[in-house]
């Protein structure tokens, strides 16, 4: 573990008594008070980073900079002089026990995220995404027992939608191994609420994109390879093209895990993420527009992605807009202009 | 391991070609096919292995034997010289992978069973029936990708019933870390059955009680410390009273799991098996009658067990009896005569 920078919370208690009525105060809840970020160099990770650091939270980011994940240093460069960093996994229970020591907030993002790769080394998905859950959330009942806890759960536990728009009472039927551990990783959170009273709250989040998301590959999701492509002047393939997705931009997934922290309605509860819905072929001509330029060619689905894909999936998240006021705020094609702006700037960084 | 004794199977292949209209001819599926039985020296386990014996097929037997599970070596003395046994656990990647080889039916049993436990020690409980699920799956894609497997499941990954009956649709809400592992443990074998064609079933049961069962403590059931309280003379104690429950009698759980690995409808599939339905009261003055005397005395929940007590639970089970043809064929009342007449021959093995 590296300490780079450091800051001091004074940790006095956010007031969250908030109802859905009352508009929640981000700045009041998070001012001084430790917020801890699992993933936190990572995409959505970064996202939050900066936020909680503009409510001047005493952010301290835990990532492991793991090679295939997300984790960039470069993804909270403007911040280094005002978070703490420590590379640490969420595996070592001692280093956990240690760091989430005075957390007031933890939003845990940590996880390996590509469903190929869960596949094709299954143990290392579960030991991240379900036993370092449990770990984790037993460290939280020792040392910060009174920490709100978010945690990043995924649409893909529900598997191919048995109908739309999918809301939380839908049956879970994950299609891959990553699918699998996000559910356990998930249930441990509410069991840890419903049995300890540890204030946790889950989301749910569908395609998330936006500037600082993994361009390399598609261990994130397909999108990043769309824009690294487009910023390249290469043609992306689109893979059928009818499928229909909600796309969340990042800032508005990050919004939507400040108030679920600060929320008292959101304890212990499990909440769909949404966004602006559009077919791939749709999301893939909004890409070339927001560039200025570009190509794709349209192929079916490999054989070997066909097997876990889900069809189309749109959210229902009626139930987290009404218990926190959240609403995403950026179209898409606003995302997507912001998210090419970034990546032609920082190219270099991502790929 | 160690090899207590052996039997080889000429490993034909079973018809198994039925339909549901067709009764399914257990003899001609099991008969001199290799049948593997892990927690094979346990309560259910061991029951199966009785049948799997009678029916001619070539029974090994996978057990860890740990002080505080399931299993005895007692339940299987008379099939001594007709099973094989190898004590080894189904962590052990490496061993599972060889005692699978020549596998057709694997009957995938063993389990940390105590929710008690599973709270006090959540890790083991997430290494024997989350990850070591996973693990053993894999070997069966290496090494016995044809084979049928069928997992026990639980009831307890519903949680507390939303209605009732519950069917297999009810959402899933464990209320306790071996609910949570459970679940995740049967999502690897419909995952496995949806992505590699492995021809899994899950068999979510409820109360299961019988001969052979563990009735040293409550680590199975609260049913085992009435039986052995009867049997000793000694009053037991009663929570609530109130509550609804079916109860399985052990050798209709056993022929549960013998239909469903010879059954084409089964493949796939995550089925309920209920029985018969009364109080936990009406239970209580059951295993007194069958006692021939007795008494027990009704007190109000213990807080640590209300916690993760779930309430009435009964099961809709219509979708497995359509698939297989199977119905439960003891009442309580003979189940309860049954395993009472056995204990009264062999407490000393079990106390």
């Amino acid at each position: 573990m590296l300490a780079l920078a450091g800051a001091v919370g004074e940790n006095r208690r956010a007031m969250t008594t908030e109802t859905a009525a009352m508009p929640i105060d981000l700045k009041s809840a998070f001012a001084g008070a430790r917020a801890v970020i699992t993933g936190g160099l990572g995409f959505i990770g970064s996202a939050l980073a900066h936020r909680l650091v503009a409510l001047d939270a005493d952010v301290l980011i835990i990532d492991n900079l793991f090679a295939g994940y997300g984790g960039n240093l470069f993804n909270v460069a403007p911040l280094r002089e005002r978070v703490s960093i420590e590379i640490a996994d969420i595996r070592d229970v001692r280093a956990m026990r240690e760091l989430l020591a005075d957390c007031r907030y933890l939003f845990n993002l940590a996880a390996q995220t590509s469903h190929m790769d869960s596949m094709a080394d299954p143990e290392t998905d579960l030991a991240i995404n379900c036993r370092a859950q449990l770990t984790l959330l037993e460290a939280c009942r020792e040392v910060c027992p009174g920490a709100r806890v978010v945690y990043a759960s995924t649409r893909q536990i529900y598997g191919r939608p048995q109908y739309l728009p999918v809301d939380e009472a839908h049956p879970l039927h994950p299609v891959d191994v990553n699918g699998v551990n996000k559910m356990a990783g998930e249930a441990y959170h509410v069991l840890f609420h419903d049995v300890y009273g540890l204030d946790t709250t889950a989301l749910r989040l569908t395609n998330t994109y936006g500037p600082r998301m993994r361009i390399k590959d598609a261990r994130q999701t397909f999108i990043g390879v769309w824009l690294r492509a487009a910023l390249e002047n290469r043609r992306f393939e689109l893979w059928d093209g009818a499928q229909l997705r909600d796309l969340t931009y990042v800032d508005d997934a990050a919004e939507a895990f400040l108030l679920a922290a600060a929320s008292d309605a959101a304890k212990g509860g499990v909440f769909n993420i949404g966004g602006e819905r559009l077919s791939l072929q749709q999301l893939a001509e909004a890409v070339i527009a927001a560039n200025g330029g570009g190509g794709y060619e349209t192929r079916s689905f490999p054989p070997e992605r066909k097997r876990i894909d889900i069809g189309d999936y749109y959210a229902d998240d009626a139930r987290f807009r009404t218990a926190t006021g959240w609403s995403p705020r950026i179209p898409v094609a606003e995302g997507l202009r912001r998210s090419l702006d970034y990546f032609r700037r920082h190219l270099a960084e991502y790929v």
